[in-house]
């Protein structure tokens, strides 16, 4: 890897830099970015050499997106256009189906390999860009069968020494099961979030009385929503399932609370904190 | 403070004997549980010397109920009835209205302090006892003028030794915020915890595709049972009307997705984002 290029030089794009500089120290790291503003940060901190534009790509070893995935649907195609024979093409947005499709019939299919390295924080931006990020992360890799056999080889050994794992799947299971393991928690705490902001006018009431469990649980309610708005549209109907069944749970709940049925809602926690053995497991 | 008993020798209770040992070396903290094996451990990791009776409470200088709420609302009067004149008492429970609403005509009502500690992990039991829990938290206290003024002072310099700041509020007060940022934080999660398991039948799409968001926004879940179905209980009404503006602004953002109107999607995250500069504070 001597010359590789991140589209998107935040959190996500701004982290894998990090590591690709550590990883390969002889390698130049481009970046490119609509933001002129991060772009600029992104050399200062040393995140990227330069910047570079479109046409740049037919030169570049390696080409990673990490930008919103709607932006993705529609640049994908024109880096794809762009590269070179032998670039490795990888993005990392949260989901697959519809980026599959719309690439499927490229000529440079093959130079591409959809990724989804579960990584991140609530944080954005090149200044959130933090080290070993992925070490230790799941990585789900779609239609790997599609990507050249070289290029994978490639991407497998990059991924090896960032320390992740990986996970093979269909992008419908995919989008599916990551509609409630990651998308789903996000709503909850965007919805957790505004529930206690509308009723709490006074601030100071919640600055009190609010601990550590409801910090960790709201968490996730600072997340970028230039990120997460498309991330819902493209998963519109995997997200609308999962919000339905989580309704309908707080909805039953709310019902055994009201008729004093709390034997039930006492077998409700039990039975749920099983998750802390699959919880266990993820450390 | 020579004598002291903890009621209920579990991560509440079990902490503030850490924190107590410390800030008394020459007191003796005396261990109350139903539960025999709990005392035995609490024994053996050195979180109270002995254990005692109801009618050892004559002789205490403190006694510090840390059990369930329902368990306090039966006992408490029975503490009450059983303390020396200078004996100070209080809880720890996430409810105070119905137990204020309880003692508040005891003769001994003036030897009772209403507190609610805003700390605690999510985990249960003796074992999960922790040094410093209480530092830099807030505690609650409620009624504060049925409180006799020597025995105030006694608590606050307590307090104050623990690391704590104080909010004095009235009890109905109280338990409507909380059940803002405490308990429905807890049953949003729980039901997360719920709706994801529910789903996924095969716990290795779990294990495998849940990264550090889902951990964090589920956390919760693994809180005991037996703890919370008496708060949800006692905080009914609150709790349903949180529960109901959490469902309705779900079902809301639901039917923003259903209707492709993603502009005001972005709108409802972009506003709740604010809850970064409140969550500062926290910190």
């Amino acid at each position: 890897m001597k010359q590789i290029t991140i589209i998107g030089v935040g959190l996500i794009g701004g982290s894998f830099s990090l590591d690709l500089k550590a990883i390969y120290p002889n390698a130049s790291v481009f970046g490119l970015d609509q933001n002129e503003e991060h772009l600029k940060i992104a050399q200062q901190k040393g995140l990227i050499n330069a910047a570079v534009a479109l046409d740049d790509l037919a030169q570049m070893d390696l080409v990673i997106l990490a930008i919103p995935v709607d932006a993705t649907l529609k640049l994908l195609p024109n880096v794809l256009d762009e590269i070179g024979d032998d670039t490795l093409v990888f993005d990392a947005g949260s989901t697959k189906l519809e980026l599959c499709n719309t690439v499927r019939q490229h000529p440079k299919r093959r130079n591409y390999l959809a990724a989804h390295p579960i990584a991140g924080t609530e944080f954005s931006g090149p200044d959130a860009a933090i080290k070993n990020l992925y070490k230790g992360k799941t990585n789900i890799i779609c239609e790997v069968e599609l990507t050249a056999f070289k290029l994978q080889e490639k991407a497998l050994e990059l991924f090896s020494q960032l320390g992740m794992r990986i996970r093979y799947m269909n992008p419908e299971a995919h989008d599916k099961h990551i509609a409630y393991v990651s998308h789903l928690s996000h709503i909850s705490a965007f919805m957790l979030g505004k529930t206690v902001m509308d009723k709490e006018k006074n601030e100071r009431d919640i600055f009190d009385m609010a601990g550590s469990g409801f910090e960790s649980t709201v968490r996730l309610a600072k997340s970028s929503p230039d990120m997460w708005t498309p991330i819902f549209e493209q998963n519109k109907a995997n997200v609308i399932d999962t919000l339905n069944e989580y309704i309908n749970n707080l909805n039953h709940f709310k019902e055994l609370i009201e008729s004093d049925n709390f034997a039930a809602v006492y077998n409700e926690m039990k039975s749920t904190n099983y998750i802390k053995h699959i919880l266990k497991g993820l450390q």
